[in-house]
């Protein structure tokens, strides 16, 4: 086969849950005559406590060459002491960068089975669907200067730079629009223009470009801090948001947490298409490595499912089998299936394995 | 009198709500003896109108000279066209670097009459008592360099500094654990250390004035993206939060939001203690200018009040006419009169005037 994908556990829950994915992509060569040249390699953690580093050259280069990266999750309290340059989060960061991942979509997506689980009144949740577009490769996470540097009179100063070019924030702003159209044609750009430079500059090339080539699309434009505010206020009012690197951590983690299952949600992050007509990929649960529970046979392994899924979808151009692995999704969760993260009342509690026979036995019912 | 308070109606309901002070200021001489000399000036779009800055030298200089500001709010649409450095809040952000005022005390208390406003659930909100205390007068807001360029290649380039040094971070650290130990004794610091040097210097710093000085305090440290989060699944977690100036903006509103009535929110900005033994410091509520609302007596004034009220108790160490006014907010609202902003039904619906004379009659009561 010529579908590459390269999947990288790394650390806690990380290896349980890319165990299930690894199920269905069995079930997906034998009942869908679909394979993949599955390839497995170290990052965070435990290319740390394997290499000395949170990702090698060798991994780097074997990302660059693939379709798609299958990521579980980075870090744990065994490397929280670490110097910067050498936490697990600085693997990922590097893949981000050198792989040229610029647009992170998070879906924020209520599952109708789910509702009771968010800490929001159902009736503010239910049926919620946003999609989050957070620039990945830009802003604050790479901009330089950068350190902490003694001062003449003994006090320290750490720097970091807030930083985007037009080109930066066109391209994101592009995929952003571009999605928008299959949705329901509503963008909401999110910055700090009335205190940030660099906010008024996004603020001014998203109206361009939109003028340019997107009018066709609704857009509107919020501050951050408003922003916070309206996702727990009401969240039904966005449809797609385009926002920075920093910003589009925090509100993408608010939004996911308003779901009231972290660990549902899926993400992808997208590179330009080169000249081979590829686009670089990696796909990403949204959760963390829960190093609390690894081991455990407790992780929720629906979230890496439905990363697994949506590379099916954006860079295997299978979105049947991607529909497929959905509604599996949907079903065991219809039966009342719940691991412990999302469990509630009336409902069955189940390990990761016992899940993951019930997706299986999903799959084979289609 | 002694009692210099300088206010700033601002824009939008900013008047409206500053009434309602007026006559609590009113009342206060009257019945408690307590006076004030009270000076008016303009701040935001008022005084681009008039002045064509959003705060005038003399303005600031009134602000220098007194013992408290009390602010209603800035800004609305029609000065959002305004070049960058004229917007209104501008005039905000001059007054709090001039002034010194580097922390911000944001109080994210869910009133017992108000549960039920909130978008969480009663038993998420229900007696919530958070104090986010943001860094207000450094990182990105202030750093330099700054602004907008053009490349060789056509291309622009926004850009910000984020930056801190040890003092800053010390002093306001200093105010949260000082907080704390009049609470329930912890403080969460929140920063990005996993990505951002300025972050690492943050966390290395408070964490060692904390093993020098307030060692008998509880401290934590949460990134600011789980932060984010925890404040939508367990709000009820956290005592105090310190954090800088960026993200203290947006977990601030956020935090503000969860309890479902921004229109009660009030907040401090204190700056250093002076060779006079003066602390400049600055009141002003959660909310903002709302130019939908304003001059049709629907603005809740209970937040401007609060302000009044903290800065009875923070600088003109009045606690008891503090703790009078709040017990007048309290009694109005187990009464069932609600401004429109947190009606609910069995409520009754009131105006802003009407709100009004019924804290004057609780007052009147006690
Ligand atoms: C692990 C960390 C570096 C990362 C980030 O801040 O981007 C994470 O929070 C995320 O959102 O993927
Ligand atoms: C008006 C604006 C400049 C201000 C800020 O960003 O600090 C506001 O959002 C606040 O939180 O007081």
């Amino acid at each position: 086969s010529n579908r590459k994908l390269l999947i990288l556990p790394g650390d806690g829950i990380g290896p349980e849950v890319m165990g299930t994915v690894r199920k269905v992509i069995d079930w997906m060569d034998r009942r869908r005559a679909v394979s993949f040249d599955v390839d497995e390699d170290l990052v965070g953690g435990a290319a740390i406590d394997k290499h000395g580093a949170p990702v090698t050259d060798a991994t780097v280069d074997k990302a660059m060459n693939c379709d798609a990266v299958l990521l579980g999750a980075v870090g744990g309290p065994k490397w929280d002491d670490l110097p910067f340059e050498r936490k697990p989060e600085r693997g990922l960061l590097r893949l981000r960068k050198d792989l040229g991942l610029y647009a992170n979509l998070r879906p924020a997506i209520c599952f109708d089975a789910l509702v009771e689980a968010s800490t929001l009144k159902p009736e503010i949740v239910a049926g919620l669907d946003i999609m989050i577009i957070r620039e990945l490769t830009g802003g604050v996470y790479f901009g330089e200067p950068r350190g902490i540097e003694t001062l003449p009179n003994g006090e320290r100063r750490g720097v970091n730079t807030q930083v985007y070019t037009t080109s930066e924030i066109r391209r994101v702003a592009a995929v952003a629009f571009d999605l928008a159209r299959k949705r329901s044609n509503r963008v909401c750009s999110v910055e700090k223009a009335n205190v940030m430079e660099s906010g008024v500059l996004w603020r001014e090339e998203v109206t361009k470009l939109h003028g340019e080539q997107f009018s066709d699309v609704e857009l509107s434009h919020m501050y951050a801090d408003n922003c916070a505010m309206q996702l727990v206020r009401a969240p039904k009012q966005f449809d797609v948001i385009v926002t920075d690197n920093l910003f589009g951590d925090m509100l993408s983690d608010a939004a996911a947490m308003l779901t009231g299952s972290l660990g549902m949600l899926p993400s992808a992050s997208l590179g330009d298409v080169d000249e081979s007509g590829r686009r670089k990929s990696l796909y990403e649960p949204v959760h963390g490595s829960a190093p609390d529970i690894a081991g455990q046979g407790k992780a929720n392994p629906l979230a890496t499912l439905l990363s697994y899924a949506m590379s099916l979808r954006y860079t295997f151009d299978l979105p049947e089998d991607a529909d497929l692995i959905e509604q599996a999704v949907n079903n065991v969760l219809a039966k009342g299936l719940r691991t412990p993260d999302i469990m509630a009342s009336g409902m069955a509690a189940v390990s990761t394995a016992t899940m993951t026979d019930a997706l299986i036995q999903e799959l084979d019912k289609m």
